[in-house]
């Protein structure tokens, strides 16, 4: 018996959570325990809160939810060598199978097995969780807590903008949710040209600014073809990370982007999206790819490195603070969409 | 006053087009005179000789059309020195502009000021053509001129296929048409796994066979997504190349496609598509990429190469040979669908 | 206890082996045993039993070496999952840390703490061998054990080979020793327009002639620069994989290759070489690649793609079998290089 | 007769040059005539002035020297479309032949029938130069002239940089003259994590550290291959740019990369230079890469981009400006190695 624990609980299959009083997980011998020191709130655990048609068909209340997150490792497994009690880890959600062939040649990302943290098992919105050893990245000793909780998603921000050239290029950011912020920040380390940000909220549009970006785009009162066109000399944008999901903002990223150009798309848009494949990707001979995950684990060093040398300051995107008891009112927040990155403390 | 000469004339703004006798085109500092030996018909030429929707926007009659050929330097321009008089030569259909910013970075296919022959400009269904001496291809004096008029086509079959990796791949084309059935003979080439050819006439696929398709799917009478799982024993397919235009085939295409795998797309589908893009995409990781006209010349010298090297044979899809005053058999013909690549001799 | 085995023992610090009997070895909880059905004979193999300078400095007899085979699974750990018992394997011979930067950023083959199988640890000249299950790769249960057991070193030839572009391209293969030969059918299975074989030794360059080269060149009796730039049209070569190890060898290498060209280097010159970075490098624009191990397992599925598809076949340099009793049989003609690869059957 | 200007001649085969009075160059159809506001010298321009050996086997005096400038168009050929009379340009110093094998790859930087402007042909240590106009690039209208001319010597920092990733990598920087002060920029603005600097001279480490290297080493009072190792918690530098020429400061760039590394090597070594190509290539997965010129115009459209955008600041290394009358003094202290960039005013 390993005591309780307070953690989030995706209660029951309808809209909320609730804070209970669980048990404390076990670990396998391949697992370690790590004591949650702070996590934060991804845009699926939105969707996993407000229990919207994605999560009614995925997960399966009652369980703990909740992936981003840094903590310490308080005991290790059996067959565990590759981390120590004491170190500082947060984790890659994916848990991949390694045995199939996307798996076979280092594309774990996209590995078709995959069991996602806090979605097809047990979360980090609690105060301990159980993990496979191999899913976890040892953090610098001296690496904030604030900092080290969002590398997991900045760690989709780096995937996205660094999925091909940035340096001398113009780059166009399509919602800037935290991800998208971040991405911002990442095209600059990068070498981008200009940064243009898009977003329908002036709030985020602000946030954007902070973050570096070179141009803001409200895309609902101004036309974001038209001004990508004359902020580029009539020539388009170079690349386009798409992070909206919505039909018309997809539509205005393929439109935007030049001849030869790249639109990497990391968004789930809720339902299929029309395309003029011959005008806006045969004729412009634009590469078009689909972002999952992290690369395990070039994107983790990727992120490491840009915050260790400060190349990238996540720090005012990190808006909001709770203490995990309060994690309804960081969930309100995020509903709103009146927040950068939303924090809970456990 | 140079003489006259017969060719096959876009007379009017309508259905058809007429064998006229009309001027031998006088040539630039910069260009060269071509008595052309062998010709071939393209799709772009059924568009225009049928008068859809894309030529009654693009064309302006009376010209001549016609793009694929084989020919002689007969006559060269005062300023040109990278060939002479007596050489063969096919050509580049893309005139290129060489200064805007896809030019000024090797990117010519991608031109936004291409103008392109027999569209644009005087064709080569004709005794003799004028041309930019920088867009010809010099051929072996001893290649046969049926193989030397389908080097440009070949182009498009080698852009797309060839535009990511092949060995050991499992590769499906879609549609068989005379590039499609070229782009089995490269993918074979390129050292594929596995060529799985889908057409709905069987006539096509009967083709596909001999140019060398490991498998054959007639998309009418059988699910080319649940067949291809099968072939790649459930994992599908590494790269598509799409060819037909058609929507329901394209939405095939994206289904059938592996984790990680590439979509290139070289058809131009007369509507939008709807795509979609959370499952077919994102989480698959996949690389959709726009493929048009070829490399200069990189995809000419692979062309060449395979070609030159018998590791190619393109004339099992070589059908049909007329002379340029029975064109109107030809066209019949490809309209109908009954055939491959269909010649005529001027 | 487990029982006894025969085995090829490196029984002492000097020349030769002995045939032993020894301990069946045990397994941990993420190792396999394994029934070995067929093994062969290696270049470091030779380097072990004549007692060469390296291995005096690596290797730590009484150990059983070798390294490439193909067996079958009879028992498996508590924790492997990967691979049943009745699995037919040939294994990967590179056993890695995992937690490197390296093996973190998925290049496992160049590991810095890298074990080899038969040079660090316990090998497969013997009936049975224990392996981590990590390092097994699954052989279909019809592939012929002729065939399964040079995976491993075939592996060699298609990491050099298929470093870059090889498509209409001309490669040059620098000595024709096993891996050579089988370089050489590579290059042919992918598309290469040219490939030349060079070696001094008549046997070898006939096996060459019958893995496809187009070309032979006796190095002794030729002048390999000249020759290569004659094959050319004076352009020189694309591709150069030296597998020599000699100083000449490897500067005419580098002398043959044309401006924009590749020279991938698997082998070992035991000294170091004299470069003209200037000429042969820099003003060539040159890419000078490393090759060690095989991709995990990238390298693994192109070696099985190209064997079950049949594009590549093996047995032409196949020419020896010996039962493992007869090993002295193999080493001495692997020692005079008159033979292609020398299978021993335990 | 158009006149006479001022020019720096290289007027005998020896030691030094001379300003003389000559006749304003002519111009051909193709060709652009330009008053020069800027020019700067190059190590190349030194070779040539000290008439060295490569200068007594490539040039013939009496010529103009020189090929760094900035200046203005005012007179076109009758065939040139791409500038117009007033613009500003600086020009690209290869002048390819545009048929050979490299050249119709768009290996334009790699043509073997390359001449190079003030070696081959006339240069720009002038009033005037005459250039053919696919050579020329175009300049913002305020661009300063200071910036304009460096930016070929800075295509070939951006060359050997971007030549593979960079981004959260360590990058060493063997010799810092002009070319590598501006590499180190070059290297941060694209995201590199450290940036090493290596040279011998005091001066010019001082003038590192002002263009952003985070490590200087002063080759000869330390241990380069041990220092880099410290820096990189024992891993070794990811990637090498290789500017030194020196024989040992090679052998030591190839000591402190790490497995899977890169040295890019843009330096032209007098003699062959000795490798250990086993530790140092084979076992290491190395990639070496030889850097010539400018990828046209690829790697100018990057060098305006950072400089346009301020990622790159040039200032600090431009540290010296002369009338041209007072050539004599610039070329004294690049001899003496007491400078960054000497600029030239005509």
């Amino acid at each position: 018996m390993r005591g309780k624990m307070k953690a989030i609980v995706k209660h029951h299959r309808g809209y909320g959570a609730q804070l209970q009083v669980v048990d404390i997980p076990d670990i396998r011998d391949d697992e370690v325990l790590i004591r949650v020191k702070m996590t934060s709130i991804c845009g699926t655990d939105i969707h996993i809160f407000t229990w919207d048609e994605w999560s009614q068909g995925r997960v399966s209340p009652p369980y703990v939810f909740g992936h981003e997150f840094a903590g310490e490792v308080i005991e290790i497994g059996a067959s565990v060598s590759n981390v120590s009690v004491g170190d500082c880890v947060s984790a890659e959600t994916h848990i991949v199978c390694g045995t199939c062939r996307q798996c076979l040649t280092g594309q774990f990302h996209i590995c078709k097995k995959t069991n996602i943290i806090g979605v097809d098992k047990q979360g980090c919105f609690a105060e301990y969780i159980a993990l496979p050893a191999k899913n976890l990245w040892k953090n610098p000793s001296d690496m904030p807590l604030d900092i080290a909780t969002i590398q997991e998603p900045m760690g989709n921000a780096v995937h996205s903008v660094l999925a091909g050239e940035v340096l001398g290029k113009t780059v166009a950011i399509i919602s800037c949710g935290p991800i998208g912020l971040m991405a911002i920040a990442v095209a600059k380390a990068a070498g981008a040209d200009k940064v243009i940000a898009l977003d329908i909220n002036d709030y985020r549009l602000q946030l954007a600014k902070k973050m570096g970006a070179t141009h803001l785009i409200h895309s609902m009162n101004q036309d974001p073809v038209e001004i990508t066109k004359s902020i580029t000399s009539g020539d388009g944008v170079d690349v386009v990370c798409e992070m909206s999901g919505n039909p018309a903002a997809i539509q205005q990223g393929f439109k935007m982007a030049t001849n030869g150009g790249r639109i990497s798309i990391l968004s789930l848009p809720s339902k299929p999206v029309t395309i003029n494949i011959t005008e806006d990707i045969v004729f412009k001979g634009l590469t078009v790819q689909g972002i999952t995950g992290r690369k395990m684990f070039s994107t983790w060093q990727q992120v490491s490195s840009l915050l260790e040398s400060g190349k990238v300051d996540v720090k005012p995107m990190i808006t909001h603070r709770f203490s995990l008891s309060d994690f309804e009112k960081g969930f309100e927040l995020m509903i709103k969409g009146q927040c950068g990155k939303v924090l809970l403390i456990p």
